[in-house]
């Protein structure tokens, strides 16, 4: 079991601190806002009201003994600047800092944050992905270099094994799962037939998606 | 190629739109907010000022003739709701709208609109099982039944071939790509060897990796 604090809990810091919770961490919320604080006591193992961008108070809770401080604080530039120095300084070992663009990301970033984390840009890329064709399901970049796409078998795959298909030679995609009903196959084999209506969970170098995600949406 | 309509530039929308017009699609961009208008204008097809909870400006802009709509206002709960109502009664096929709780997303769904995204909610999900452990690098649910996980290999892994490891029968997970430094081997095969720091991309269902996760977590 490791110590979480999460520092503002809007929809993105709220849904963090719910689900380290649930899979059984201790969890600090604390929010400005007493109205949060009361929402959110339920669902985590402590919940208080204070201002974190008063060095006093992140000192009084003992932000410095625990494993892990993510600030979500969107709106406030100052106030989430303010409590990822303060954490940092006061010997924080690993502070996740969610920032609202680019350059609110660099201070972060440089003021000692040790990941920094865009929400509402990630997911708006996933769903953009998902969007462009209607096969397409979803997409979700593992590295720049990397992604996962989830696809409906063409028509024209329908009835025809994997190995007859030459995804990977063809489109230099590999799949790793296929989807039929409710059922998933997670080692299909060379020989395993795919039928109309399945789902095919796929792995390949994001150019090579790009390009099929492009045949495809035509 | 196809035409999109994003109502609302915020972080969420404007990412959206950014992503959709990269992938060589139209994209008209709207908001109520001038100086937004401006900063998104040089990245999509067309941005236009405009309040959206006005039925006659959904007319003027032709929103009925747009493939998808994606309506991506979450501070302002009249507007959200107002133009997801109006979208479908002119007839857009599929109206895609970003809601804060659930209890919005159930109002939006009401109204018609086809697919409803969390994105904060989800984002959050997704961060809080990659910080239950340093091993835990990523964790993505494709459905309430399955997920991927990234994990950098245990120490107790290296030097053993995938079928030493046992990974399927031992925690009901299948290895879907191992990553090396820069190299990505999205085949493996029964023989191949986990070296010390190899990132294993693991496909299984979520309570065996919800298992996993314990298990590598304490
Ligand atoms: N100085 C502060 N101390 C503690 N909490 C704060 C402080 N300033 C802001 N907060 C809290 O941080 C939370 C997140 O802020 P806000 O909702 O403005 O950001 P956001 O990025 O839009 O969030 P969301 O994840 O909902 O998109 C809010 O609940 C707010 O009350
Ligand atoms: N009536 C309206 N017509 C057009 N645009 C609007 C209207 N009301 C709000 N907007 C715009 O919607 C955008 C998104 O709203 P807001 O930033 O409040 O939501 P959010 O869910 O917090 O966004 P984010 O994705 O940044 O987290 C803003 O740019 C805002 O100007
Ligand atoms: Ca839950
Ligand atoms: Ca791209
Ligand atoms: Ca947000
Ligand atoms: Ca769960």
């Amino acid at each position: 079991m490791k110590q979480f604090a999460v520092i503002g809990c809007g929809r993105f810091g709220s849904s963090v601190a719910e689900t380290l919770y649930e899979l059984g961490h201790e969890v600090l919320a604390i929010d400005i806002n007493e109205e949060r604080v009361q929402e959110i006591s339920d669902r985590v193992t402590c919940a208080v009201q204070a201002d974190v961008s008063d060095e006093k108070v992140l000192i009084e809770l003992g932000i410095r003994n625990f494993d892990v401080v993510i600030i979500s604080i969107g709106s406030n530039y100052q106030a989430s600047i303010m409590a990822t120095l303060i954490a940092k300084e006061l010997g924080v070992k690993k502070v996740i800092a969610k920032a609202n663009d680019e350059l609110h990301g660099k201070v972060l970033s440089k003021i000692g944050a040790d990941r920094i984390i865009f929400p509402e840009r990630d997911m708006g890329i996933r769903v953009a992905h998902n969007l462009v064709s209607s096969n397409i399901l979803d997409f979700i970049e593992l590295s720049p270099d990397y992604g996962i796409l989830e696809i409906t078998a063409l028509d024209e795959w329908a009835n025809k094994t994997l190995k007859e298909l030459k995804l990977p030679s063809r489109y230099g995609i590999s799949v790793m799962a296929i989807k039929r009903d409710k059922n998933i196959n997670i080692s299909p084999y060379a020989d395993d037939v795919i039928l109309k209506g399945d789902i095919l969970v796929v792995l390949g170098n994001t150019n090579d998606i790009e390009s099929l995600e492009q045949s495809v949406g035509e």
